[in-house]
C-alpha cells in the first residue's frame, strides 16, 4: 500500500471518531425541544427500545414507558405552566462502540403568582450510549438530583 | 479513478459536513460574550446583513436594528446591573447550505438588593440559517417565552 | 505529488483543527463533574502544571493550590447542600498551539430551607488554552462576576 493510502486510511478512522463525537452531543441536544414540548416520541427515540430512564423516584423501561412519562399530568402541568429542561453540554468518553456522557440539568419553572422562574431542580447525568447499525442510542441514563445526597456526587465522580 | 482518490473524495464530504456542524455551533456560541458586554457590531454579525431577529414584544432587521436593540437602555441596563443570556447547546438540523438549531435561552439578572441571581425568563429559539460564501450566517432567530404560550411550545416541537 | 496526495494533505490538515476544537470543548466539559464532585485532581487535570485559576477573590497557581481549592470548607459545603456550577458552550477562537474560550457559568446551590435552588454567581469566564505534546490544556482561567462590575464585563468583549 501507498504512503498515500495508508494515510487515508488513518484519517478515515479520525473522521468516524470526530462523527461519533458529535452524532454524541447531537443524540443529547435531541432532548431538549423534545421534552419541552411534549413530543413523546421524539423523547423516546434518544433511547434504544428498551432503553432505561432511571430518576430518583421512578424507572421507565422502554419506549412505552418513557412517552407515558411524557404524557403524565405531572409533565404537561410543567409544560402548561412554562418550563426548561436544560442540559449543559455534556463530558463524553467513547470507548469503540459505547460511550458515556456526564452532565448536570436544571428544571426551570415558571413561578405562577410572580415574575421569573424558579430552578426547581440541578440533577447529574450519566448516560449510557452504544452504537447500533451505525447510529448511537441511550442504553440507560441515570439522572440523581444534586441535593447533597452521595449517590448524585458518586455519579460525577465516575464520569471525571 | 482509484479506490484511493475514491475514498479521499468521500472523506472530503464528510470534513466539510463536520465544518459546516461546528462552524452552526461556533455561530451560535458567538452570540454569548456579545450580547453580555454590549459588543453591538459582533452582535449583529451572527445575522446576515438584512437578517431578523424576531423576539415577543419585537422584530428587528437588520444589523442597525440589531446594534440599535443592544444600545437601548433596556439592555445597557442589564449590563449595568449584572446579566447573562445563557444558551443551552442547540439542537441542530442541516440540510445542505440551510440549517435550523434548537435551545433553549436563560436571561439572568442579578439581584439588585440581594445576594443572587433571578431567572426571569427561559426562552425557546429557533435560529434559521444558511451558509453564504462559505460561511455560515443567522438569517432568522425566533424566540419565544416559555410561559405556557403555546407558540414557544410549537417552536420547540417544530425543531424536535 | 499528485492530485489525490496534495487533496489528502489539505483534509489531514482540516481534520487536524476538528480534532483540535473538540478536544478544546472536551476539556472544558471535563471540569463540570469533576467540579461538583469535588475530584480534586480531575480538576487540576484541566490545567497545565503551573496553570492558574484567577477568581475575583483569589489566584490559584498550580495544581496543589488547585486542589486545596477544591479540598476547601467552602466549596466541601456547597457539595454537601447541594451545588452545580453549570458552564455554558464556550466560543472558542483557536490560533495555532493556543486558543481563548469564553463563556459564562453558574453557580446554583440548593436552598437549605425550602425547595429549589437559587443562583447565587453569573460569571465570566476566559480560558487561555495551549497545546502541548498534542494535549490542549488551560494555561490561565480568568473569573470575573458578572455584577454590573465592569472587569466581567471587558473580559467578554475581548472573547467576542
Amino acid at each position: 500500500m501507498s504512503d498515500t493510502a495508508a494515510l487515508v486510511r488513518e484519517l478515515a478512522d479520525r473522521v468516524t471518531l470526530l462523527e461519533d463525537k458529535l452524532a454524541i452531543l447531537e443524540l443529547m441536544t435531541s432532548y431538549g425541544p423534545a421534552i419541552d414540548s411534549g413530543s413523546a416520541d421524539a423523547v423516546a427515540k434518544v433511547w434504544t427500545e428498551d432503553g432505561v430512564y432511571d430518576v430518583d423516584v421512578a424507572v421507565f423501561s422502554g419506549h412505552a414507558e418513557i412517552i407515558k412519562m411524557v404524557h403524565s399530568d405531572a409533565h404537561q402541568g410543567y409544560i402548561r405552566g412554562g418550563c426548561g429542561h436544560i442540559l449543559e453540554p455534556g463530558y463524553v468518553k467513547i470507548d469503540g462502540d459505547t460511550a458515556v456522557a456526564t452532565c448536570k440539568s436544571q428544571l426551570i419553572l415558571k413561578n405562577p403568582e410572580a415574575d421569573g422562574y424558579t430552578v426547581l431542580r440541578v440533577t447529574a447525568n450519566r448516560w449510557e450510549m452504544r452504537k447500533i447499525n451505525g447510529e448511537w442510542k441511550c442504553e440507560r441514563r441515570i439522572s440523581r438530583v444534586l441535593d447533597g445526597r452521595p449517590e448524585a456526587v458518586a455519579l460525577l465522580a465516575a464520569g471525571s
